[in-house]
């Protein structure tokens, strides 16, 4: 029931971006459009937005929607908010790809990648992905600037993404540059636009007021942070079958991430000395990989990141189980953060 | 008169911006800031928004809002718009000179060469400076969410703002790419954000009705063009010592602006066939160019180019003498647009 909501949800969402591309193709909102059309970083745009992704936000999105006032006016355009959104997440990832040198996105080319090949010159490529990353940010401000709900609800959308647009390039100088506790940033860079964000836009649309928007951002926190979480478990313990990754890709990596770092604080000495050698150690074979998978467990570093896990999920869930909003929305919504916390992929 | 009033717009839009990015230190919008400080990425974006430029487009913004309605609650936050408006002219300047490898901008090292030099690594530089260009987009976005006006002029101002940043990427794009007369994209790109948006917003700020922002949009058109053109005779005929770049610079880098365009157009055969020897002749030396220049002349293409100018500038003109606007307002408005568009440098 609740996994064909979302394939649903990740559906309507899906043919919605199709429209809204397939519409600045007919209806130009600019001068400009007029010979976008041969554009291939335009194009670059709509293919990797349309290339999909699990469509999580956008569900949390509508579905917060779905929790309040039935006879909102913010509903009927929760649709556009939830590309808009997209939108907002394929700027990120083309930017993001172009300094993480990363080459492949989405089970496709990253966007630098795909441009560089189709104009045959890659720093090129790259200049056009910078364009290209730009452009989706364009496009969703184009969105959110014409939402059709009354103007103060627009407002407060607006501020919402203002906010998340602003958390994500703060928390990614942080991630390349701060000595700071990399799980913090990367806690409130993510829950930013993976929860708090879409929860909170989603309800201002659905008529919450505010108390009720900041309830359900203060429950989006400890989910985001247990999203962040099991992103990291995956990348510590996943497998490569299922993840897409190598196993063990943070350990080669020698990221420091919540998972690692309590382990390091609890181990013994041998026990840490053994982690210290093979964190960042990107050529470490799989029987070193998997003893240091072991001594992570050991460690109890992994069952105290689990625990945190289903607390801050507990968190969300009460929230959400306190509003009064239909029953099929609640339980919907109680599914994705289920499906983001204890994901395996 | 005009020259202080200018002075004077230009500075309490620096100082505005000053106490915007004081304020974000001491009354942070974000949880991301509290370790701010310290960031380089953010302190760039700071560092390029205050070196400077010219605050033509600021303003324009502030003074078309000067032209209407005395009681317009917009009016008070126009310094709170003019600033949005520089931010997202650091964001496009940022992204730029990295596309284009420029290594100097208003003065000083680009931003990808300051971060480059601070990081000690030129990738990373190139990749901080995505994300600082990234970063102004956001700071952009944030001041206009919180424009304290009502929340219809909110909305009018977001969208023109969206329309412009729009407007822009997708010049860029052309500019890079397509084959479309290069002088038809320049005025599109150069126009949407140099003179019509910002006109637009102010006039929306100050009380415009409907109809009189769309006169002040359709005078800003061919006032953005005529700026156009006046850069691409500097391009052509400029002095080195006044606008900082070689003499001859577009003919030696060949590009197809409408004096060369219509030059060629008019040349006799002996005379384009220098021309086109000579176009983009990175070596050309002074006696070349000065031949080039003479023939440029001679076609009669300096002369359409200057007439074309007059002709577009004094239909702006003419739009703001039938305003009604005190004539301080009007006075100054017509002094900017003859800045723009006859300046030497």
């Amino acid at each position: 029931m609740t996994d064909e909501t979302l394939a649903r949800v990740a559906r309507a969402t899906h043919e919605h971006l199709e429209r809204f591309f397939e519409k600045m193709r007919t209806e130009p909102i600019s001068a400009m459009f007029d010979s976008r059309a041969q554009s291939v970083v335009y194009d670059q745009v709509e293919e990797m937005t349309l290339r999909g992704g699990k469509r999580f936000r956008a569900a949390l999105l509508i579905e917060a929607a779905a929790l309040f006032d039935e006879e909102a006016p913010g509903r009927a355009c929760v649709l556009d908010a939830a590309a808009a959104l997209e939108l907002l997440q394929t700027y990120f990832l083309i930017h993001d790809d172009i300094m993480d040198e990363d080459e492949t996105r989405r089970g496709g080319p990253s966007a630098h990648v795909a441009l560089a090949r189709s104009c045959g010159d890659a720093n090129m490529g790259r200049g056009l992905a910078i364009l290209a990353g730009d452009c989706a940010a364009a496009l969703h401000q184009i969105i959110l600037s014409r939402l059709e709900v009354p103007d103060s609800v627009q407002r407060r959308v607006g501020r919402i993404f203002a906010d998340m647009h602003m958390d994500v390039i703060l928390g990614q100088v942080h991630d390349l540059l701060e000595n700071t506790d990399p799980m913090e940033i990367a806690c409130h860079k993510t829950a930013s636009y993976t929860t708090v964000g879409p929860l909170s836009a989603g309800a201002v649309l659905g008529g919450a007021g505010d108390e009720a928007v900041e309830a359900l951002a203060r429950a989006g926190r400890p989910l985001g942070i247990a999203f962040q979480l099991r992103d990291d478990l995956l990348g510590t313990f996943g497998d490569e079958a299922q993840t897409g990754k190598p196993v063990g890709t943070d350990i080669r990596l020698g990221k420091h991430t919540f998972v690692i770092r309590t382990a390091l604080a609890q181990a013994d000495a041998k026990q840490r000395a053994y982690l210290e050698a093979t964190l960042g150690d990107a050529g470490a074979g799989p029987e070193r990989l998997e003893r240091a998978q072991r001594i992570i467990e050991q460690t109890g570093a992994r069952g105290a990141c689990e625990q945190r896990i289903d607390e801050m999920a507990s968190q969300f869930a009460e929230v959400i189980r306190r509003e009064r909003g239909a029953p099929g929305a609640k339980e919907f919504m109680l599914h994705v953060a289920h499906l983001l916390t204890e994901r395996d992929r």
